[in-house]
């Protein structure tokens, strides 16, 4: 190591934490890059820049990632229903021991950051990457296997981790102390008693005293969708348009309103849906999950195979476990993926839902293979099926269930 | 064969399908037990009973089979979650091609029904079992492989699959003729475009215009749940307790009603949930669904280990597709009840649920169990948990992500 | 129907049974014509044509399918190591409750011989097709399986499932009635009190007096194999070499014989496994499985990472059991081919393998991946594996351990 | 902490490594405790203790576990065929990541060992657990899980993570240099360039130059099992009893020896399998894994339901990797062993084998159920089986690929 000062690229949100960190580490020695991913979560990246430069970056990257955050990690995990499969993992957790809902929408937006941070780090030929999260939860993990997946020889800092630093600032006053000090400026509005993590996915809360089960939530948590009570009292109808397993259109039956771009269709999605109060999940917020969650199945089930579909849904469950667990980045999981991919080519199909009071009702759907089908359904009488067949096709099913059933009378008997 | 006239036990339900049925076996030379189960369909059974008596029916078995259905098969559903899964298996199916609900409620009815049915073939030495089940869809499924199973040696009359029977009846025209002819009385209302299943869990509708995809679900099918538009516009609160895994107990805290039999929890939790428009998937109606097992899901979520939770939930998935397909009573069926019955040992606690305009939102939880890790997570910063920990963990289990990104850089390298 | 004959393409095997099936389906008023697919078993197919001839044949074909057995079939049950998996699927099988060994090889020779049974069909424009097997085995349902898959409208006529064929041939002597009526050739032996299935893969024996698993088989069942007994006293040393999956090369080090192309490999590997006893399994004969599905599972544990190997052998067992059920062409299998050859891409190296008296001894094995994989570990020392890491791995793994045994301890004082 | 030593109870072997860390230990202010389990190695205890005793522990436990071992351990193991499924978690490890061969057999043992290290701290009152395990393999973990297990509170010492110690110790020479200081006895013979796992169930080599997949195991490795080239030219035929799917009985056939108590049972398969050179897997020696394993997969297959039986393979597999990863004391785990035993309340019955040149063959097998069987098969032709019935079940099944083929060819000339 020459006198040359080392590099580190941190993740920085803007808030309190964060910000001692980006000027701790520079009382370590390092050299602080600041990197922000706008993944749609609401935040003022400009004042979060100046701030960074006033304390002390060597450089700020403010990167809009969410145009890929929707391609490369939305649309994935929608193929995979992988979203709907997560309310089997949820529960309680390894590290997080008490957390309530952990939401795989915080999952998949962990390697869309993390790889770019890498990008940032290699580019500016940074050694050292760093992070915030603290040192029980999920998001060090996938944090941190993406960096060591893409660039295995980096070095990690995490000061939650680290007894120097967690020692030195125990509770959230140690924090404002050191804040004060050096002149890192404080949060205005009073900390709210639970964490918070948003993007184009989802918002959905955690910890403080959410961790009591017995805890209803508070009503001013719902920030961002309306309550069911007071969302308007007449439905939105929209279509949802499918390809390859992924939404390529939304129309607003009611208004007209017309998207055909990823984002703009999620952005759409995510605005008409808080407006109905959809996707309220528990006790803490979960907006936008349902929706194309459901009208996905609902076209996948019209389109695919049902035995093809049972091996799909094995692999999805895989899928949401790799997601869930941070190995985004790893042989596995592309080859988990690569098969997904191969299942969605022929998932299209427009869906018709209305949102109301929270719901989505699905209320048509319409497809190519499905129209065919119809067709198929009346040749049905001439070539196809014969009733008889069913009586062999139950005498052989139950074949081993009346020999099992002898059999144990035989036993019974021979005692 | 004696001269002695063989005896069939009929499912019989009062309308007109099984009501010829019942005559044309006579015609047949057999004698005819009809036999209706009470599974909580909405039913005037002492006018079916006098028919079936002037139809000429040796005798008439009316079960109330309603507590039975509950303890024995609903509850084994509930404790697999086999309901909430249902939802992967829903979709094309082998012989109805293009149904597009197909509830595992049905599922669970059938061997209750058929259990019965066979009990009482056996106390009338019949020979034979009869059903009006049609001959393409899963039902005559699971109604025979339960007579199969139970009754290895009996004899199945399915009129609906026998050409004599069939090219007779073409179409419903040749009912009512046959009916006329007959002295059976005709229906009084017009036979709606669909056909209905009910029972204690659920009522759903199916087939005709239904099974086009596209068409939009008429509002006069909602009999049973209330439009979420009318429905009223303050929650109801209940508390729903459970112990080993089923509900023992359903209070509603806005006006103190209180249940603790099985059977009482069911029927009011069908008729507040009504009341509330909850239940309603997709352009079919399903009650009662939603609150027992989300309830459930999440008491068990709090009290169980979350691995073992996995192995239960792969068992559960196991149990819906034996209780879809009509393997109620086998051997695996069996071993997978036994086994899922002992994970729920300590599933307990208490759930409190709002009902609000079609939704259920879960609002807190609270279990023995969950006391217990609240003392237990305040013990934790004492002895359990070292924040650096988690950086061994990372990097043990990135450890093989490392090596896999070098080796891959390598082997291009050495081409 | 004009007056024109119907044609029927029939699955000829030369044997007594499809001779008398030959000329039945003549009297029925069908013109047949014989197909014989040579997928490696010992057989005159000449003197089988003649015959086939005399008796009456419209046309016969003799079809050479051993490349496209080996190429098209073999290769992807290799790559699945599906054979492998099959010993988890032995056992008693709906049909045929007690048969011993049921063989995946055979399962996979039928859809094989039935497609190119389909193509003459179609080629010569007929509308049935025609097999020999019994209506109690798995191989009327492969083979109708595929027949359906590939050509839907076929008709297919199975003799020994029609009354008006199986009641006039009750037993072997109404058989030989026949074919001394009809001028069918006689066998010149005696039948084996068994009966066996050969092809490239294997030969087993099944049926007859081996259905009691208490009969110890006898010694002449032995054709193909050499007795461990009588095997040379040294062993053959062989090299195989796998590219992307499969076989590309095999060597033997004792007399350096090598071979190269897919049907040689295998007809190589028959000859030398046989001399040394190689693949008697339970008290039947299976001659070359064991060779290749060792070897190959040795290089894919070498050159496969870990996890995704977990999950390509959860498609292997789908792949497995969609063979042994007849499921070759059907939605599903084609999508589990389609992932499994994607896992199989870097699956090369060689494996060098000792025969004797009965047993495969693998000595040694050697890969790209591997060859790099130790340079990598020399490394390792230097970036990659801190003994502490280790520490905190476990630590955070047990925790979920140690909450609960804390918590199981709480609960039972509480009580 | 008082001026009171703390005592902690080491993991012994009476092996150069251990008897370092004993007094290294006593250097760092412990008493010590050695404690060495008996599950089959050979050993020389008393010379072990002995040694202890000289090198300064307080107190020497020599436990003799092998009957536990077996009835506890080994047992559970053979009814859930964990070890048959161990081949396919084989491979590279995430620690060791180029061991060839990691046996079940060693990952069985090391619960066993570590429950009573346990209890005699919990007896001696020690605070700490210390053994010699390395910080790369898998059974630092398995050791591990179990004291963090069964107690939670316990402080682990592991002095091959230490830096301290692995600083210190770089290499054999450092060990020798301290041994000679300390007084401890040096190894008479030069250490093997492999390092040995043994027990009851089997002996296994690992590292060293074996770690070198192209190394072809040198020929004085097999020190437990005859080579086959030398084994006896005459079978031995033994039949095998079993109950509950465990082995209850052991008859040799050529001599007449019988054993029935579970420990005998084994060492006399040991021995007589031994001496036909049955067991070796690969280039490394695997004594006693196959009879078992065969035998009873043999009876499981002849007694349990197909479908039970593939659900119990399921929870086999997990067992597997739990025993594999160190989850023997888990929630999970006991429940899956719950489950298991459940699963072989049936599988008893009497297989007959040929042990000879390395091979297990099963020549004949005999159960209760499988007698019942017959009789049922001779019941067959009159109530049970309709070959018209396959027909039907044919067609039924053959529906879904009918239409999927229909469909595809609509689409296509759609196109």
């Amino acid at each position: 190591m020459t006198d040359e000062k080392k590099t580190v690229v941190l993740a920085y949100s803007g808030g309190l934490d964060t910000s001692c960190i980006l000027v701790w580490l520079q009382e370590q020695g390092y050299d602080v890059v600041a990197y922000m991913a706008d993944v749609g979560q609401d935040e003022d990246f400009e004042e979060a820049r100046e701030k960074a430069i006033k304390l002390g970056a060597k450089k700020v990257f403010i990167e809009d990632l969410k145009e890929e955050f929707v391609k490369d990690f939305i649309f994935p995990a929608v193929k995979a229903n992988a979203i709907y499969e997560d309310r089997y993992l949820m529960g309680t957790d390894f590290l997080f021991l008490f957390n309530i809902v952990i939401m795989i929408s915080t999952a998949v937006a962990r390697p869309c950051i993390a790889r770019r941070q890498v990008q940032i780090a290699l580019q500016e030929s940074a050694e050292y990457l760093s992070h915030g999260a603290t040192g029980k939860g999920n998001d060090q993990v996938r944090f941190e296997m993406t960096y060591y997946a893409l660039y295995p020889e980096v070095k990690v800092i995490t000061p939650w981790r680290l007894p120097e630093f967690y020692n030195r600032f125990k509770g959230r006053t140690d924090l404002f102390e050191y804040a004060e000090k050096k002149g890192i400026p404080l949060p205005v509005t009073p900390k709210k008693p639970w964490s918070m993590d948003a993007n184009l996915m989802h918002i959905s809360y955690e910890a403080g005293i959410l961790e009591n089960p017995k805890t209803v939530a508070p009503d001013d948590i719902y920030c961002m969708t309306s309550d069911p009570k007071s969302s308007p009292n007449e439905p939105d109808k929209l279509v949802l348009e499918f390809k390859e397993g992924v939404p390529v259109m939304v129309h607003n039956l009611n208004d007209g309103t017309v998207h055909d771009k990823p984002l703009d269709i999620y952005t759409y999605l995510n605005k008409v849906g808080g407006r109905h109060g959809v996707g309220r999940i528990d006790i803490v917020e979960n907006r936008y999950v349902g929706m194309k969650s459901r009208a996905h199945l609902d076209v996948e089930t019209f389109t695919m195979d049902r035995e093809m579909r049972k091996i799909k849904q094995m692999l999805s469950g895989k899928f949401a476990e790799q997601v869930y667990y941070g190995y985004w980045y790893s042989p596995e999981a592309d080859y988990v993926r690569f098969c997904l991919d191969k299942s969605q080519e022929n998932v299209e199909g427009k869906v018709t839902l209305n949102l109301f009071k929270g719901n989505v009702y699905i209320i048509s759907r319409e497809s190519k293979a499905s129209l065919y089908n119809e067709e198929l359904v009346s040749m049905d009488t001439i070539t196809g099926y014969n009733p008889q067949d069913a009586a062999g096709f139950i005498r052989i099913n139950s074949l081993r269930l009346r020999e099992h059933s002898r059999l144990r009378k035989a036993l019974e008997k021979g005692k």
